[in-house]
């Protein structure tokens, strides 16, 4: 058993963790873990979004923003993903992971110019939202080993066992930055327009929440249940959070299909949420009748497989500083990601 | 709104609440209050154990104790419980409580000669557990005003809205040593004989809840739906503890139904249960199976019928230093409170 945190990120603290020292979680849970010499990692969100079906824009933009993927200096990881949101737009979301800021940033300037930029006027909604946090502020959980995802692609390898888990409270204790820091927002987030884009500029302690399911090694009874009794409790609060997590603090949710190289719909999806505060995200999930539904069909489900269970479930949490954040949108819907936080402000 | 500590026993923290200063819970609870001069309290559980049908001694066991708590020093409030435990015998627990610990000691020496003592032995099993917690070491939470219940019945009232509840880790938060104090347990239960009579020495940071449902006020929907859905659920999770609690640091639990003078049962019950630890009984709560469908089924209840809910939940909660505790069997089986702690260990 052993720390989520990395011992190189220990630090004296003044917050405790909520559970005590001999607590031993009920089942295996792992974190990814990088070189100490990782100092930041890099998720840039990069969308399309249109109505209906594909149009020549929306395809030349998805094989434009994969042709810069390609491009020096660009991602060690990228994966894409889609859904139709609220309004009935289709968005198709290219995130692409970095672990190196400067690689990233030789990167950005001529990608976003591409994708946001003055030449981008094409008809299609295109948005750029960025997290670039110090590895301090963010943390990963995997159900099982194997089959990294997201920024966990990036790291050195997995951890063993660890402690902070299946708790209320351990996605707060496996940031490093929780040893001394409550990770409280300040302010509210307002827009900036630079001619047709907007840039939305939030508040200290933004929090993202990418939150993964892999049914793909599972067989036809698992498959069945799995589809059957969890998912659509998944999508009924993955669709609160869209519609009416506004009040609780969620400013925007993505419930969305991992699509392959061809765009074809892959047995994986993830929802991602930007949040006012962990706190909030916490609230969310501890005691919204959304969310406790969806923890007690994942856990009949798991209760009924035990390890023998071919789910795979992961997520990684980031609590963003105000400058490790970017967040652009050329021709999109007022409703679209950040932009309809500033909306209900 | 109000912090559920009062302010005379806030201190400079050393340990952090879980939730931001600026949390609002989603419903109204309430906390008792004393009056500031009161130090402690105690709660003494006076138990009469048997086999079927009450025998003349039982009887008259029930008889003493009542004139008992009428006498000089006796108790400022008291009530009465039972229950058929895992064994089979049929358990009286008679609860008084007092807030005043000198009048307590004058009264205690010879009640407690009376009912565990040489002039006991009448075939009846009979036990004595009594904490005496400083007031920094316990708190309540009701769910409406009204009507008062256990050790808040001897408060000077009650609090207005409080602010620490309806999250995981507000029964910690409400406890005002949670300001500076893990409250973290040490050693084993062991058993001193005396004679006939067993003691059960425990260990510092022992936890108490008595946990309370009062169905007297719903009317018939109502009534159906708390009989039919939530009480199920919540004795499955009773005998769950009293039964297997052991493993997850449940030392004992009994789920009683209150009965009147007369001995009749009222539409009033609680479950009163014993833990290694205050962290113990977090995790069972927030992620044993058993209380998370008493919490699900509650949920479900309460938002059913929404503020009109005539159903009154409470509870006490205590974490009691190591001599803060008194635990006496006498003629009682193996298994009875917290001596079924010490045969397990």
């Amino acid at each position: 058993m052993e720390s989520a945190i990395p011992s190189h990120l220990e630090t004296a603290r003044s917050r405790h963790r909520r559970v005590p020292d001999d607590y031993a979680p009920p089942y295996p849970s792992f974190v990814a873990r990088h070189k100490p010499a990782v100092l930041s990692v890099i998720m840039a969100y990069f969308g399309v979004q249109y109505r209906g079906e594909p149009t020549a824009a929306a395809t030349e933009a998805l094989a434009q923003i994969v042709a810069r993927f390609a491009a020096d200096n660009g991602p060690t990881h990228w994966d894409r993903a889609q859904y139709v949101d609220q309004a009935g737009f289709t968005n198709v979301v290219s995130v692409a992971y970095w672990d190196d800021a400067a690689r990233f940033d030789a990167w950005f300037e001529q990608a976003r110019e591409a994708w946001t930029g003055s030449g981008a006027s094409d008809g299609v909604g295109r948005f750029i939202e960025v997290l670039r946090p110090h590895v301090e502020r963010y943390e990963t959980l995997f159900s099982s080993l194997g089959r990294p995802e997201g920024v966990a692609v990036l790291a050195d390898g997995m951890s063993g066992e660890v402690q902070e888990h299946a708790y209320w409270g351990g996605m707060r204790d496996r940031i490093p930055l929780s040893q001394t820091d409550p990770m409280a927002p300040n302010g509210e987030p307002r827009a900036i327009r630079d001619g047709a884009r907007i840039r939305v500029v939030a508040h200290d302690n933004l929090c993202l929440i990418r939150s993964g399911q892999d049914w793909s090694d599972t067989e036809d009874s698992e498959r069945k249940m799995y589809l059957d009794d969890v998912e659509p409790v998944l999508r009924e609060g993955m669709d609160f959070l869209r519609d009416d997590g506004g009040p609780i603090g969620c400013y925007a949710n993505r419930y969305m299909r991992v699509v392959d190289a061809d765009g074809r719909l892959t047995e994986k999806s993830y929802g991602q949420s930007w949040w006012k505060s962990l706190a909030t995200l916490e609230r969310w999930a501890e005691s919204h009748p959304t969310h406790v539904r969806i923890f007690g069909a994942a856990m009949k489900y798991l209760s009924t497989l035990g390890p023998s269970a071919k789910l795979r479930l992961y997520h990684e949490v980031t609590v963003a500083a105000a400058d490790e954040q970017f967040f652009e949108y050329l021709g999109c819907h007022e409703r679209t990601g950040m932009l309809g936080a500033v909306q209900a402000a």
